[in-house]
């Protein structure tokens, strides 16, 4: 079996990588080419945790994948990660599982690699300004994706905590000086915002934390952070005025996502409002951007095939430059 | 993240103290205190291969895992195993995944355990003949778990394939000699059922393995083999014959034994010749034997609890006793 950490996937795949294989991954998920069971959730009620176990089979990419995943919220209050994840590669001639991949980063890959995507198919094609809210754990490789899919000449980040954002703006300058994008924090997201083509909202928050109505025409709005139906960053206003609105997956944004939950029961949109899933465009069976004015949202919640498509090409790679650690068992 | 391969499980854990958490696995399981989700299955239709995924968790036992069990019975024609399993053990306070076990061994440890409780439940105090049915990849532990519940003067071994059951033996003979058991292979089921006071049968088998009018009053048997609806390796007359009929899962039993499931639909049993869990004897919920003359039928299909509460005991004798490989990732 091969061990793959964090470090060991640095040292072959990059988010551009990971960018191609959500690409294919939203394709197949749209084209029914993903098998993808109910997710199971048993609740630790003592510790107030969840564990969610994640299996995905895709034939005709020959890839298998277990994701557990077990979220602890408590855990921030020991200073440790909220979230601990793992991804099982399963061989799909012989059932062997092949790797073990640190699902924490896998994680963080894939999420920025969605909103890449996104990016990519649905943005102008020239951009200047871009906004990211939210500097935690799954911040990094948005920013990040955004660089890589348009040449920005700047990037405004904002937290609630500003002393963060600017921590996390400076790590990000030096970290990410090769995309020569001017980076840095503002007190506001509305700030950030304002004037920005590309925008990425990655907060768990309860309340829209920015004004929808400084979003300006032809700008991508990727909402990442809500995932759960009584979270809201994306404010009902920019919802209302987008022209186009995405989904990575139509049925689990409508289970999950209080940004599309709440207006919907607040009868601020109807689902006549959607546009559809990103992986139709990717396939060719939907429009994307028809015109540099119009308003694109993107809502991800993230689904299985990210996972499934993104650790059987990080695996591939990792055979390829031999990279990990063999554990003979 | 502890590694612990086969070899790292035997240098630390022995099939004596899998039996130990297997019966507190049952008690576990039959007083609700395991939580165990519907297990997910996918089917890979080119290579006819399954993937299962269980997750389980008690949280009065600080135990919590999730099994990834494939099986893909064509492997077997390039030499392989059919089944490829590993269990990820997970900290119950943190959701930290803390060690991944070889899933074939711990299932080849727990299997035998469940015959081993129930010998150890349910047989006569004194017992001189035991018999083995089936000589695959289940068998040893089988065989040993006998040997740990009673001690038995000699055991016969037959399968279809005869001189697989005599390099069995030959093989067992030398691996057990500490329990000075004679380990003979003998031609046929029947001869070696025949004054046995344990039998134990696990083989794929569609039709009965042997004849159920020759096991002798007083028997204990356990059918470990049928987990399937079309398989039936026990005779109905010994299911028929039996005083009692114990099951690791009731429910489980009755969703895949046909071991159970043939003699229900051919109305040869009813539902109210069974006793119950062997889990409520453990407890004292249940009576187990009540006298020497008793036929004595257990059948086992195995459950995640018995995963469950062998992974966290590895675990715990592997950190103990400082085994296995620590991958720092």
């Amino acid at each position: 079996m091969l061990l793959l950490s964090k470090s060991d996937i640095q040292a072959c795949y990059s988010l551009t990588d990971c960018i191609k294989a959500v690409e294919d991954a939203f394709k197949l998920f749209s084209t029914n080419k993903v098998e993808v069971p109910l997710r199971t959730q048993i609740k630790n009620h003592a510790n107030s945790g969840s564990y969610l176990c994640m299996p995905a089979l895709c034939e005709s990419y020959n890839a298998s994948c277990v994701k557990v995943l077990n979220v602890f919220p408590e855990n921030i209050n020991r200073g440790e990660s909220s979230i601990n994840a793992q991804v099982l590669n399963i061989d799909t001639e012989s059932g062997a599982i092949n790797a073990i991949l640190d699902g924490n980063y896998l994680t963080q890959l894939r999420t920025g690699a969605a909103s890449g995507v996104a990016i990519e198919k649905l943005a102008k094609s020239q951009c200047h300004k871009g906004a990211l809210i939210g500097t935690g754990g799954q911040a990094a490789t948005q920013l990040e994706a955004m660089l890589i899919s348009r040449h920005l000449d700047e990037v405004q980040v904002s937290d609630l905590d500003y002393s963060r954002a600017k921590e996390f703006a400076a790590e990000m300058t030096e970290k990410l000086e090769s995309y020569k994008t001017t980076i840095t924090a503002v007190p506001t997201a509305n700030m950030a915002i304002t004037d920005a083509d590309i925008i990425i909202s990655v907060t768990p928050s309860k309340r829209p934390v920015y004004d929808g109505t400084l979003v300006k025409p032809g700008a991508t709005i990727c909402g990442v952070g809500s995932y759960q139906p009584q979270m809201q960053e994306t404010p009902s206003e920019l919802v209302q005025r987008a022209d186009k609105i995405y989904f990575d997956s139509q049925d689990a944004v409508l289970s999950e996502a209080g940004d599309i939950l709440i207006p919907l029961r607040k009868k601020e949109i109807t689902q006549s409002k959607f546009t559809g899933e990103l992986g139709k465009v990717i396939s060719g069976e939907l429009a994307g951007r028809q015109s540099d004015s119009e308003i694109i949202f993107f809502e991800t919640v993230g689904i299985a095939a990210q996972d499934l498509i993104t650790a059987k090409s990080i695996y591939d790679k990792a055979v390829q430059k031999k990279v990990g650690t063999n554990w003979a068992n």
